[in-house]
């Protein structure tokens, strides 16, 4: 077996089975997944992390991919994950059995990958930051997160982004009626994608009227991109919007205000995972879990009584 | 400021106004909640929950409100909980803005109450189930768990319902194709809605040849309903197999399997949220955190060595 460190250094030199493999682990949760992602700590957070989002239907992926095309041109290498929540209702094959661009999938400055969740504690979220930490640390400059966007899953991952970008298309169920509040706080850059359909004006200007609706003490006002995913019109604007806002977002400090954010969350989901990890192995058997369970499912004892309890056992009070 | 015992004592009478406020207090978090739900336990776990779920547009509403007003009907009383998943997306206006059948709404025998999440911890479901443990405790005999239907979420609250029915439509985008290994699972009735549409014979044949595919070691098989809910037609028999479903569930020892389950996870999540509490508030001071997630940033120390030096100042390890 390969130690943790020979496996690090594999991903410090962009090999791309060992980024794989580790961001299989992650997936899994498995427990090596820790002790590696400590050894790539020191290596990340150089590169620009950039969400894409919206609706299903919307040209998220084709955008993504001409996106990626153009940061190629400019010599930055990329990561690219497609986050797929995995519902038995939707299917988990949304994104995962797309096939991308030849010309990104056959690049090497290019590493592709879809995640699901697979039930993992913490979620889908966390397993994604994870994830881009290893595609940081083998010294991708950005990396570009595609989610399906339809649920509170891709509100947290917007959340774990330098650049949130929110894709409409006219035409859509997505009547700008529906975005609401939310909405505001996570599009950095509105994209209205297929913007050579009808009725795009009126998006722009539906798009317009929300953004005007923002309290005024935000102090960046999002711009809306329209292009044509297809064709790869309007990929250079939308491009120069993300660089904008991050130079904007570094130069005002939101920058390291998210990444503070960003990592107070993840602390507490680590702690809440080795907190529950060190009761459930050394204090509390299965067994005992399981005569807990049967006590509750008797209504001998209520689940709250049960946690004080596990909670005196393991000397917190 | 009223105490527990009271609140709990106007919930045992199934006074509509505590109810409301105990759901709101769930839903929030407000440790209130834990005190009140403590006191409300013995008198839990006595409901048929079903929980209703599908793609948006299959008429999930519509059906929930006849198959209440046939379990009116037959004198039963009901709770409907409609979960909204309040993604900035999809508008949290989904479910919650809907009017309901007014022959529900002014009837005293239903408590109907929509709910988000609001980043609650531990998620939507678990403020579902401790939703659903409010109407038990306020007597009501059947609670129909409503959901949007298009995530991790509604896989994690179908896993909390008694029952689950999953609803499809013909002619939606709901191909068959699409639902893959992990919905057989959850769906214990299925209900093809809207069944005076053209291809609700296809839709039938392709889901009893999905059921044919389940393990055949899987001691149910799950039944398929058609019904038309704006027109009520097929309610009737779906009650029935939700009783036939319940029936058997009970017989095979599968209700109390489903019951064991629920409650291992709940407590668990409980014991999650308490332990990072204890650590929280006890042992780390917020200013400390922030100094934690200031060296993260900065690079300083990884968020890993960071969370065992929490562990150990905790005395867990």
């Amino acid at each position: 077996m390969e130690s943790i460190e020979d496996w690090a250094g594999k991903i410090f030199a962009g090999d791309p089975r060992a980024i794989g493999k580790a961001i299989s682990a992650i997936e899994n949760g498995d427990p090596s997944s820790d002790a590696l992602l400590k050894a790539l700590f020191p290596r990340t957070g150089g590169a620009l992390i950039a969400g894409i989002t919206g609706s299903p239907g919307t040209g998220k992926s084709t955008l993504t991919d001409k996106l990626a095309l153009h940061y190629r041109e400019q010599g930055k290498t990329l990561g690219i994950i497609a986050v797929d929540p995995t519902s038995p209702f939707t299917g988990g094959a949304i994104l995962g059995d797309r096939i991308r661009m030849p010309a990104l999938s056959t690049d090497e400055g290019v590493y592709i990958r879809s995640m699901a969740t697979r039930g993992r504690l913490g979620g889908l979220a966390s397993a994604t930051l994870d994830a881009v930490s290893v595609l940081e640390a083998a010294g991708k400059d950005i990396i570009l997160v595609e989610t399906v966007g339809v649920g509170q899953d891709e509100v947290e991952i917007a959340e774990l982004a330098d650049v949130t970008l929110l894709l409409l298309v006219p035409g859509s169920g997505d009547s700008i009626q529906s975005f609401k509040a939310g909405v505001m706080e996570i599009a950095d850059v509105f994209v209205v994608n297929k913007a050579d359909y009808e009725g795009a004006d009126r998006l722009v200007r539906e798009v317009t009227a929300l953004i005007e609706l923002a309290p005024p003490e935000n102090p960046w006002t999002p711009p809306i991109v329209s292009t044509v995913a297809t064709t790869g019109e309007g990929v250079d604007r939308l491009a120069q919007a993300i660089g904008d806002f991050s130079d904007f977002s570094r130069e005002k400090e939101l920058a390291q205000a998210r990444l503070r954010r960003r990592w107070r969350k993840r602390l507490v989901e680590l702690l809440e995972r080795r907190l529950v990890q060190s009761v459930m192995e050394g204090r509390v058997s299965s067994e005992e879990l399981s005569g807990y369970v049967e006590d509750i499912v008797a209504r001998k004892q209520d689940p709250y009584s049960v946690v004080e309890e596990m909670m005196r056992r393991a000397g917190l009070n």
